[in-house]
């Protein structure tokens, strides 16, 4: 059975999922989220995700959300991009490290500076994020320093979590080219076979229509 | 051998680490990082821990960092606070939820909120952080409606991940009277045996001396 991720282009949880599901060949395929438009927002999506978020995941009676859950259960059903067994904790301490200190804040970021109108976007905000996301690129460039991947010797659902948002066009504040171990990081992952763009697995839902 | 964590008493991330070790019975003693007086940021903490971070749990040879990880190993050394093996994406779910949209900025916000010169506190961001965390309360609030715990049917480390910032007395515009499930959840884990409050496991570090 197919399993259906409830999706958009712009998100880079979703992306976190869709590339755990592409990468580890599980069979899958994208439903639409018309995010801009409301959609995560009607009382049909907040039946699948109370929390009013992509990406859910539905494989037959099976339905889950946050994307490093769904990572984990991709992990579980293939036995791919897990790491050595030996690394788990070091593979878990990434994940939570992206989800409490970075994609929440750079994702966020993307947000207020691309998909809010001109006039809407808060700008003591948005330079406090970027403060933060500072301190952040340089945890993540000095840990990448003479380390091929985030944890062990690997792929695995750390480097998916990490490198989430970092391939988007839209501004944010970051430049691959300040950071010379994220930037080369970014092009091994994207020389892996099978990589594609968030924008060529997900329909994007910005503008709306 | 008794295990170290390296924390403080302000930190909810510590708290969350360090009641799970309590209430698992795990062996272990709380050593003081004096943080505001900037001690995670010396060489010598960064090179324990580079994310400038507590809590720090140091268990023989074993190094661990990250709230989420250090839950996981009193998980699996102790067999508690796990839940039932079906619960166990739920219970990843709801950690995650919490490191990724509440604790992430509750625990920001307290600190720009108390830990601050007055004329250092961003009134914007503070605002906007409160918008954010008013949204996360009602999906905390929304979830605990008609359950004991935040997943399956006993206390698991979703609980502590999720409390962890919720039983400071420092104000950081929450309010345990404005949401009913969360404020008899909150109850719930404080009657477990051997709960303790964050100040009676930890020794402060506000005000720097």
């Amino acid at each position: 059975m197919t399993a259906k991720l409830y999706c958009f282009g712009e998100s880079g949880n979703a992306y976190k999922a869709a590339l755990a599901l592409e990468l580890s060949g599980m069979d899958w395929e994208p439903v639409h989220v018309d995010f801009f438009a409301g959609e995560a927002r009607t009382p049909e999506f907040r039946a699948l995700n109370p929390m009013g978020e992509v990406p859910v995941l539905i494989d037959g009676d099976l339905k889950l959300t946050q994307s490093g859950v769904i990572q984990q259960y991709v992990v579980d059903q293939t036995g791919k991009l897990a790491g050595a067994p030996e690394d788990r904790y070091e593979v878990l301490r990434w994940v939570l490290w992206d989800n409490h200190k970075f994609s929440s804040i750079t994702g966020n970021t993307r947000f207020l500076m691309n998909f809010l109108p001109e006039d809407k976007r808060p700008a003591e905000v948005i330079a406090f994020q970027q403060g933060r996301l500072k301190a952040a690129y340089q945890v993540l460039d000095g840990h990448l320093e003479g380390r091929e991947w985030m944890a062990g010797e690997s792929l695995t659902m750390a480097d998916l979590s990490c490198c989430s948002y970092l391939y988007y066009p839209e501004p944010f504040g970051f430049d691959r080219k300040d950071w010379p171990n994220i930037d080369a990081w970014l092009d091994r992952i994207s020389a892996v076979p099978g990589w594609k763009h968030p924008y060529d697995m997900m329909q994007r839902a910005f503008p709306p229509k």
